[in-house]
């Protein structure tokens, strides 16, 4: 296959935040970029702002022209379009995604006939606001952007994804589906929802005392930033990531039942409180750096 | 009393972040600051940068001129202090704290014998950082600073008080300790005993797949922040707001629980947990602004 993404014609499916930054990105980077936009008006603005050479609302019209088609939308459309896609991409050429899980991305590519390669992805990076609006070309840049091998995945079409990764200024990190989602689980999935869980308990408590909602200040706002993402994106998150969310939930459960025990009834224990506050202190002073 | 802060003398006991940024903020707003530092080594630095006029490790002899005491300590150390403090303090002189939680700083206040006005105070600011290195002269710049009035202070004590909190730059925010105990419960260590549970959470998942070490990106970081803060201020916070803190890790389960119900099992309700999430959007986007 074409390995040189220089030449390629890249057609990106969904012009919001992931799309139209993926875009903006990989401007210069390749022979002709392809918006599939979700109406004409959204088509018509990502060609005015120069997002891509040309947006259409015509999926089947600007995929089979595409040496690489990369689906940016929510997760349950990304499965929902893989079918369609794929019926009118030329065969061998390199069909990838963005979703933020893996796993049903993933078994819908490897249920498809003859037709592209496919290698499922997904840039840890991110925003609160969603959107043509929010798109920045720098949005990737020192991100790991995983890449999931299908039974469809071939060397040059696992080059060509890493390359377009490298390109838009990511890290290409390979792993499998079930790590992945596993993991995002853990470091993406659960702190949206402890984040959602958090303003649900100010908002009650703000209704008992206007104090909870006087006081709330940096530490509060960084804590619940995540409650603030696009609903849409997320809510296809949890229902596609269910299980390993759960087990998610359960091992920080696990942990708030033993920081109880330690803040204490009858008596605290001050001792094994600092101990957990410590490992979780030198834990995160070792993260990014 | 003497309500003009500029001819005063203010002594900061503690010149970490707290204690140091205070000091920085009231350069040339008194007349004089002293600072009582942990050993004669943070003494002799404090007065080397010019945080304080002058710095010394004798207590008594600190505050014994002072017009105003502003007590800069970790929670447990500011109450076992009061008494030595206030008994070494002239008649009138006013004795505050920037302690994190309320409710036994003032009763220890409120069982002082004759001797200092006093009112408690808690500027809702900091890092996750401690130490002089960490003070910042802008760190107060509009923040709330909340002031609780003890049965001991008079109206020229309050009006000082909040002539020192407008003087670094903060809003002074009047309300009783109660109130504000259960408000900082869950707006501030209530995301603060999340961010360490959500560390070892993914401690726990980096240790059976690595996949959790190569992944967490902003969203994480930002959820997490607080776990890197200093223990020796946190664990007096959770040792004397314990009660608080209980009720609102209970309001936070009781979240956990209905989003759990909702992600389903045996089956989702994704219209309920779009709703749970929309709710939750929407007070968050509706912050901060």
């Amino acid at each position: 296959m074409n390995v040189n993404l220089s030449n390629s014609t890249v057609a990106v499916v969904g012009l919001g935040l992931m799309g139209g930054s993926l875009a903006l990105a990989l401007a210069g980077k390749c022979a002709r970029l392809v918006g599939v936009a979700s109406g004409p008006e959204a088509a018509r603005a990502a060609v005015a702002r120069r997002v891509v050479h040309d947006a259409t609302c015509d999926l089947a019209g600007a995929v089979c022209g595409a040496d690489v088609v990369v689906l940016a939308t929510p997760v349950r459309h990304i499965i929902s379009v893989i079918p369609e896609v794929a019926a009118h991409m030329r065969p061998g050429a390199l069909l990838m995604d963005v979703g933020s899980t893996k796993g049903a991305v993933v078994r819908a590519m490897e249920a498809l006939p003859e037709g592209p390669v496919t290698v499922g992805g997904h840039p840890m990076c991110g925003k609160e606001t969603g959107g043509l609006d929010s798109a920045d070309p720098a949005l990737f840049e020192g991100a790991a952007f995983v890449l999931v091998p299908t039974a469809r995945t071939t060397p040059g079409a696992l080059a060509l994804a890493s390359t377009l990764v490298e390109a838009v200024g990511a890290r290409p990190v390979v792993m499998d589906a079930h790590s992945h989602d596993r993991a995002v689980a853990v470091v993406s999935h659960l702190p949206y929802v402890l984040a959602c869980a958090l303003v649900h308990a100010q908002m009650h408590a703000a209704g008992e005392d206007r104090a909870a909602d006087l006081l709330p200040a940096g530490g509060f706002r960084d804590t619940t930033r995540l409650a603030a993402s696009e609903v849409d994106m997320m809510l296809d998150i949890l229902l596609t990531n269910r299980p390993a969310i759960e087990q998610a939930l359960d091992l920080f459960t696990a942990q708030l039942a033993q920081v109880r025990a330690l803040l204490g009834e009858p008596e605290p224990e001050p001792d094994g409180l600092l101990a957990w506050m410590e490992r979780a202190q030198t834990r995160r002073r070792g993260m990014f750096r």
